[in-house]
């Protein structure tokens, strides 16, 4: 339904929707990710016309998202398998989840992430691996890849920003 | 051009997207977080048709992510300036922006996040603020918010998907 490609852009956000397809796509990966397998557990929860189904199970398997795998061979039968590339999508599904929760659950959220084995409300956050500081955006910001080798130290958009916003308390 | 309005779902990430509205809108959101604010400079950075992009800055305004803001008289002009809401939105970009730089740029990353004070390259990961767990398929799952305050510690899908996988390493 979506015209417009986002094939040529070299922005790996651009890649990643252009490759996951469009909405249902990714409510295809959360029900994925709670377990579902089969083409009659995604339509029971998606309530999704069955023609929509195909093709969005068939584009995720195309892009390498899931894998088609045979579980009956008299009537053939397939199920839907999350693949490596489809599992590292969780964390996009999850930070939709937490912004979700915050701001369209005005009644309060009907979904939230636990932690399996205790079963205790998770708060997940985004943080940087090498430093364990949290990623905010007024201390983070995107960059072209290759002019970051050459920049260590020099102020950017983002640290101006956060220099402005602290110079209040700097009086 | 999308037909389907996820309206109705009372799933978190349902709403989001629906909210959100498009994909061209999550470049919007992307560049503004980047420091766009202007209609110019979104058109620039996005080469997108003008009336499509005046229709997903009205609709970012519409759903509380952007603010439209006069910064100059004769001519009348607006920019477009993050609402919390909008800013809140990071992480979901941060997140597919990791997806991108994993699986859809075999010709290395071309856009990364950096710590802006020290230029240095972040590495994203999820966590839980609660416990500092890193959030994994395995070991976290979505539960309905009503059920997950009755079922602390009973084992769940992913809990056992965990127990699975160890059983190798326990025997």
């Amino acid at each position: 339904m979506r015209r417009t490609s986002f094939k040529r852009m070299r922005c790996p956000i651009a890649r990643s929707l252009e490759r996951v397809g469009e909405w249902w796509s990714i409510l295809i990966l959360r029900d994925a990710l709670r377990g579902s397998t089969r083409f009659d557990q995604f339509q029971k929860r998606l309530t999704i016309a069955p023609n929509i189904l195909t093709r969005r199970l068939r584009a995720l398997v195309d892009a390498g998202l899931l894998e088609r795998s045979l579980y009956s061979e008299h009537p053939p039968r397939y199920e839907y398998i999350l693949t490596p590339a489809g599992r590292d999508f969780q964390p996009v599904i999850v930070a939709l989840l937490t912004w979700g929760n915050a701001h369209c659950a005005p009644e309060g959220p009907s979904v939230i992430l636990a932690h399996a084995p205790t079963g205790k409300i998770a708060d997940p956050v985004l943080v940087d691996r090498n430093t364990g500081r949290r990623i905010t955006q007024h201390e983070f910001e995107f960059v072209p890849a290759a002019a970051s080798k050459g920049r260590r130290g020099r102020p950017t958009a983002a640290s101006k920003r956060t220099a402005e916003q602290r110079s209040p308390d700097a009086r």
